[in-house]
This record gives structure tokens, C-alpha cells and sequence, in this order.
């Protein structure tokens, strides 16, 4: 039955409330419920995370970056140790993106061509080249379940022509990546592809209806979440939604707060990752019921309550946040452990709540009730 | 039942095979097996393992340090809290030292005087005085089970008056610590006294003496692990245990590889602390059956094994060699945390197959064939 449902990428849609979508999709490895959150494990780690716990935290899927892992150990190397679910012993579902994203934002020396992107490794140093036919390829060669096609993401903001020519390179490229797909990838593998346009509302509609005319798996907004004010992200989710077939996944790439996901969930978006809820532990901050909680702050140095004594996350039940407070100025890297884990609980929990309140028909309620929580915060602190 | 055991602190010998011993002593928060190694929690945490995991690993107690914890976050308000088992949520025994020998080791402008050493705090540059009498506070505050003594530790090699004058000013501590316990200290909580004398023989034996002299709870003997040759050690060790009396504990401070610990173990010490696992955790290495493991080594790269499928760890079961070798080449925090924790099981395990063999007067055996299999290396090694 499982190894059936393997066969073939798939997806479900369970439920709507208003736009807001419940669904899942089928996997080689494994189910993932929609609308869901993926947490990233960068170069096939998690900061300060055990795959178990993450797995416990109620985590169906991760996002590993093709771009470190591209360069370190290399795609070939985890492929011949048997790909990335058995070389970071996470046999569940793994999304790649391409590895352009992180080209163009931390890579020196890099240069888009019409055939792809060159830059310069931080590893080694060789020059390297990730066209979309590579950007497959060492997709394919990780084995993830859901691969990304390659595309030109623009800071904003930006001018209109400087967003046009990447969104328009991101198309051409989005047909390479599709042939290369088709030609090169295990069945059961998924492809995405990713809508661009920047703010411009008219692009991102062009963009959208391209991409679908392609047939592609699923589809992603990208290039947001990029400096933009929320409002902005949400109009052009907003642009896009309508043109997207109903039938399709979609991804809302690199976002994002609470708020951010519970407003996009309201917009019908299936997928999100965003490293927040690891880069927030490191830096002390625990998302809560009540709101972020910043334990570097002094008030909390005499604090014996926990987080949350009702989490599922035992750091939230246990640990006095007196004790986090002195872990974090302590620069202890339990520190980064109980926090990162406190907050990917949080945001399992947030989607699940969602995902809860879709299918009972009141995700406004649940969305509106969570912001008032924010809002009023922990209204017990000493 | 349990709370009359915890009401007393007792030493138990159950077996002795050759000169090394099989004991249990009960504290106010539990029973400790013995021979037993303690991890370090330097800050009031482990580094890059949870609490749990500790537990998980075999760990009946472990070691904090008051110096550290006595600046940041300070023992009185640990103490308000609850005292640190609370704090740190560890509902098991735990020692602390008496900071006197990291004063020496860390702290600058620092200043031994026949009433204390003072020193300035190297979080907020304050001046402070540790005192024998401090001392005892401080654990007292923090809730310790088992106190130390104030001692002056020498590093070797040192000239034998240098020796001598340590060793002295250490015994007339003792007789203050002594004398502050026993007006202040909760009912159940242990004192030891520590043996000084350098690599000086006679030295040794009169530090023994005049501290049986006293009736501590148990006895440590310092000021060795700090730079000696093994042989140095072991024959300070011989030097001191005729004169410890049979019924009280005997720890062995700061001690340290395998070897030294079984080494140790075969001349009736019980007890032993080091901060070896977690700290070559966190330098890529790998202590196991085979003989430390280094996983920075090119030679891992491409190798798909575990560290070792038999360990009772998942770290040293599922993770390949491969992986752990690229987490330690690209410094993610995973790296310290999967190898700090199959250190932490690999020195549990060894203490428990020591007790095991003790039990069944074994223990030579035990021994020869664990330095066996550590000189023989990983054969299958590719």
C-alpha cells in the first residue's frame, strides 16, 4: 500500500476554508500535511537539532540547500553513499531547492549568463557553474523528493526592467529544468516551479501563467520575503493565487513569521520554510503562545516559570526561563538547543492548529484567536 | 524507603576484585554506582548534549563547577530558585567542586593568601574572595550532594617546597571547610576532603593521613591530570590509597582518557571526572571500542559505516562515518552534539562493564582485553 502510493507524487486537497486549503501530498517517503512547514537543514544539519527531535516535533518534511551541499561534501559523494535520506538518516521527505538563491545572495564573484550562473566556491575556490540542466541533476543525485527548478530571484526593491529580465530568464530556464527533469529523474520525484515578478503585479500574473502551462508538479512564489513590507507579499500572493490549478501544490518560499504563514495559509498557500525558528533559537528568541519571548532580557533572570507549561515541547515545560536566560548570556549551546527546539515545536504546532481549524471550518477564528494570544502576550510574567 | 536512604550520605563496598572496587553511594537524589564517571557541566550545562540524553547515556551524577557558576549566574540566585538541581531540571545527585582549582586555572589578578584567594571576575570585573568558608556557601547555595574542599592545586612539574606549601595551605582549608560544613550543610550532604602533595611520595602520604585525621565523607586526591606523566600518576595513586580508609569514597580528580580511568579503577579509585568527552566531542573526536575515532580525518569522507552498529547510542549506530565527517568539516553544532554523546555512552558504558566485571572478579580481564581492542583499531576498516 505505501510502496504504491510511493509510485507517483500526488497531491490531495482535503478541505477548504474560504481560500484557505487542507491538504497532503504523497511522497516516496512518506505523506506530508498541508498546509505545512519545512524546516531547513542547511548543509544537511540542523542547527542545533536532532533529526529525532525534529521528527518528534511533528516535522513531515525538511528543505536542504543544494548550494552548500553542492559544494560540500559534494552531490556525487551523497549519491554514491546512497543519497541525502540515508546520508543525514532522515528517511522521510526532503525538499531541495535549486541552489540559486544562495548563488546570488553569499556567493563572490558570481556572473548570470543566459546559461546559467558562475561563481566561485567558498569551500575551494574552483569556479563552478549551475546551469538549470546541473541544478537537476544534483537534485536528482541528493534524491529529493521535490526538486526546484532554477531561477533568477531580484532583491526589492527593484526597477520594473531589471525584474522582467529575471523573471523572464527564471521562465526559460524553468523549461530547461522541466526537460532536463523529464529526461533525467526517478519516478515518484516531483518538480516545482517557481514564480517570479517581483512586486509587479502584471509580471507575477505573466510569470504564474507560464509556469502552468508547462504542467509543472507544483508551484512556489519565490523572490519575496526579500525586504518587501508584508502587505506587498500578500498582494501579490494575492496576483498569483487565481492563476495556479487547484490541484497543485504551493509553496511560498522562505517565509516566515507566525503571522506571515497564518496570513498566506489564508490565501490559500500550501508550503513554507524559513530558517526563523532555528536562527531565532541561536540568537535567544522562543516563539510562544504569548508572542516572542526574548531571553536575553534581564527580567527574566530570576523568572523560575517555564516557557509554556502546556507545550508538547518538554524545553518549553521544563527549563525555568531564569536558566535559559543564563544559558543564553552564558553563550551555551544548549542554549541554541532548548530554543531551536522550543520554536520548531511552535511552529509544528501553528500547523497543525491550522491545519485542525481548516478542516473544521473556522481558520479565521483560529488565525484571529492566535494574533489576540500574540497581542496580549504573557500576561502572568512577573 | 527512599527517603530514609536519602535522609544519609552512605558509601556501600559490594565486591573488590584485586585492589579495585564495586560500591553504591546513596545521596539525597539518588544512588550512585560506582567505580563511577562523572560529566563535566561546567556552566550548569553539558556542552551540545540535553540533560535527558545524559541520563539516557548511564549518568548517575554529574559535576558542576562553582566557580563558574558562582559569577554568572551566582548562588544565591540559584538558591532562590530552588538550588541547582531545580534550576538546571537535573532531579539527580550532583558535586560541585569548590572553584578553588579553576581560580587558579582561569581567573586573572589573582592572589592566594592563608585566608582564601582572591580574584576578579572575569564577567563583570568585580574583586572576590574565595574563602574556605565561601566555599562551602556556595555549594551549600547551590545544593550540591557532594562539596569539596578549598584546596590550592599545583601545577607540575614544581619545585618541592612550592609542593609542600600547597599541600599544607590545603590541609589548614580542609580543617576550615570542615568546620563550616558542619554548622551549615543540610542533613545528607557529603564533604570530601582532597590529598595534595604534587609527584612527591611522602608528601602524598602525610596530605592522606592528615585528612583521615579529619573524617571526611570521602576522600578525592588532586593536583594530578595536570601535566604528569601517566606512570607519575599512578604511582601517587598507589602512594595514597592504603592510607584512605576502605569505607569512604575515593575520586580521582580530573581523570581522565580510558586508559587512565581503568588504570585507575584497578588501584581502588571509585570515582572520576573529565571533560575529555564533550571536549574532543566538540574537536571531531570519536571514542569507541575500536580506539578513539578522529572524524576530521580525509580518510571517512566516503565511508557509509557507523561508528559502531553494537553501541547502545543512536549517534554511534545510525550516522555514517561519511556524515559525521562532513559536519566536522563544516563546524555545524550536529557534529559536537552526535560525537559528544557517543563519548558520553562510550564512558558510561565503560564504567558499566568495569562494574560488571568487578561484580564478577573479572576486572583484569575486562581491562586487557579493552586496551586490546583499542591497540587492534577499527580492522574492518576501509
Amino acid at each position: 500500500m505505501i510502496e504504491t502510493m510511493a509510485d507517483r507524487f500526488a497531491f490531495r486537497l482535503l478541505a477548504t476554508d474560504g481560500a484557505a486549503r487542507l491538504g497532503e501530498i504523497t511522497t516516496p517517503h512518506g505523506i506530508i500535511r498541508t498546509p505545512a512547514f519545512m524546516p531547513v537543514g542547511t548543509q544537511g544539519a540542523m542547527k542545533g537539532v536532532h533529526w529525532r527531535e525534529l521528527r518528534e516535533a511533528g516535522a513531515d518534511i525538511v528543505l536542504a540547500n543544494t548550494y552548500h551541499l553542492m559544494l560540500r561534501p559534494g552531490a556525487e559523494r551523497i549519491a554514491s553513499l546512497g543519497g541525502l535520506h540515508a546520508f543525514i538518516n532522515w528517511p522521510y521527505p526532503i525538499l531541495t531547492d535549486s541552489g540559486g538563491f544562495q548563488v546570488m545572495s553569499l556567493a563572490e564573484l558570481r556572473k548570470v549568463e543566459e546559461r546559467g550562473v558562475i561563481f566561485r566556491s567558498r569551500v575551494d575556490g574552483a569556479m563552478i557553474e549551475l546551469t538549470p540542466e546541473r541544478a537537476i541533476e544534483v537534485q536528482r543525485l541528493l534524491g529529493a523528493d521535490i526538486a526546484m527548478q532554477l531561477d533568477e530571484c531580484v532583491r526589492l526593491p527593484a526597477e520594473t526592467p531589471e525584474i522582467e529580465r529575471a523573471m523572464r530568464l527564471s521562465l526559460r530556464w524553468a523549461e530547461c529544468c522541466k526537460r532536463a527533469f523529464e529526461t533525467d529523474s526517478a519516478s515518484g520525484r516531483a518538480l516545482f516551479g517557481i514564480v517570479q515578478g517581483g512586486d509587479d503585479a502584471r509580471l507575477r500574473g505573466e510569470s504564474a501563467r507560464e509556469l502552468v502551462g508547462m504542467a509543472f508538479d507544483g508551484y512556489a512564489i519565490g523572490g519575496l520575503a526579500v525586504g518587501e513590507p508584508q502587505a506587498t507579499m500578500l498582494a501579490m500572493i494575492e496576483q498569483v493565487a487565481p492563476h495556479l490549478p487547484t490541484e497543485r501544490p504551493r509553496y511560498l518560499m522562505g517565509v516566515g513569521t507566525p503571522d506571515d504563514i497564518l496570513a498566506a495559509v489564508a490565501r490559500g498557500i500550501d508550503m513554507f520554510d524559513c530558517v526563523l525558528p532555528t536562527r531565532n533559537g541561536r540568537h535567544g528568541l522562543a516563539f510562544t503562545r504569548f508572542g516572542p519571548i526574548n531571553l536575553r532580557n534581564a527580567r527574566h533572570a530570576d523568572d523560575p516559570r517555564p516557557l509554556d507549561p502546556e507545550s508538547r515541547c518538554a524545553a518549553a515545560r521544563d527549563a525555568p526561563r531564569a536558566y535559559l536566560h543564563h544559558l543564553v548570556k552564558a553563550n551555551e549551546m544548549l542554549a541554541a538547543m532548548l530554543l531551536s527546539l522550543n520554536n520548531l515545536f511552535y511552529y509544528q504546532d501553528l500547523m497543525q492548529g491550522a491545519r485542525a481549524a481548516i478542516a473544521e471550518g473556522r481558520f479565521d477564528e483560529y488565525w484571529h484567536l492566535a494574533r489576540e494570544a500574540w497581542a496580549r502576550g504573557d500576561v502572568a510574567a512577573v
